[in-house]
């Protein structure tokens, strides 16, 4: 069965954690977890100042050659009558906002995780993952699952 | 920083979920959530009895067209210096084993997981997703965070 939408819409505002699939130039998947905020219909994703296992992301790169991007969110749990997820089809790209639009998704990001007031939001000019919901798709294994506010 | 090998090991026979990315045949990536086990070196996802959300997995179905696919290991915590990832490229199929391999490797499932008591092991003929692991790559944001035995 689908998660009902009241569940989508609290996932897409307050789940922490996502994971991004992007496509390498071989067109092989390629996974990365990320956090993100919504604003704006949108879902942004920060090029953070958590340690990075390399300078240039490959997210990035991948965007660059390919915008077609996924993203999965779930919670795997001991109890599978619990279980549920929901996946975002859609387009993503890196993006340098200014202004009044960084304003907001960095007011988005800061509310919905406290860690940044320790970790850097950013590494050097603000760069954050757009990525644009064209299909939502979910399932949940039984009425108990779906995630409610 | 990368995790050390004997949490790589520790992970690969004993972490309870994976995402695993496939291509669709416009080579647009897909994700769902898995369980798996390890036997001679693969990995193991059994087409199982939870609900699914259709007869026909699109897993199984977009093996057939491009066997390479990702699988993702990790674990979202508040604490920022306990994550971790480990990211596995590799092929999938959709096999039938018999005998001996059928047993075996449902025997690492029932091991790893105590849900197969309830839930049934495989629909209808036992039909498992294969893993070959071709490279291995791993995060850890901080020497605290590798998951050990």
């Amino acid at each position: 069965m689908r998660l009902p939408g009241e569940s989508v819409e609290y996932l897409l505002d307050h789940w922490p954690v996502a994971r991004l699939a992007t496509l390498r130039r071989d067109g092989m998947p390629h996974q990365v977890p990320i956090v993100f905020a919504r604003h704006a219909g949108r879902l942004w994703s920060p090029i953070d100042g958590k340690p990075k296992s390399e300078r240039e992301l490959a997210r990035v790169r991948h965007l660059a050659g390919d915008p077609r991007a996924g993203l999965l969110l779930d919670d795997y749990a001991e109890d599978w009558t619990a279980l549920w997820w929901l996946r975002l089809d859609g387009r993503a790209r890196a993006l340098r906002p200014r202004g009044a639009e960084l304003d907001a998704v960095a007011a988005a990001l800061r509310a919905k995780y406290p860690q940044y007031a320790r970790v850097p939001l950013f590494q050097d000019e603000p760069t954050l993952i757009e990525f644009r919901i064209e299909t939502r798709r979910s399932w949940c294994a039984s009425g108990n699952a779906a995630p409610r506010p």
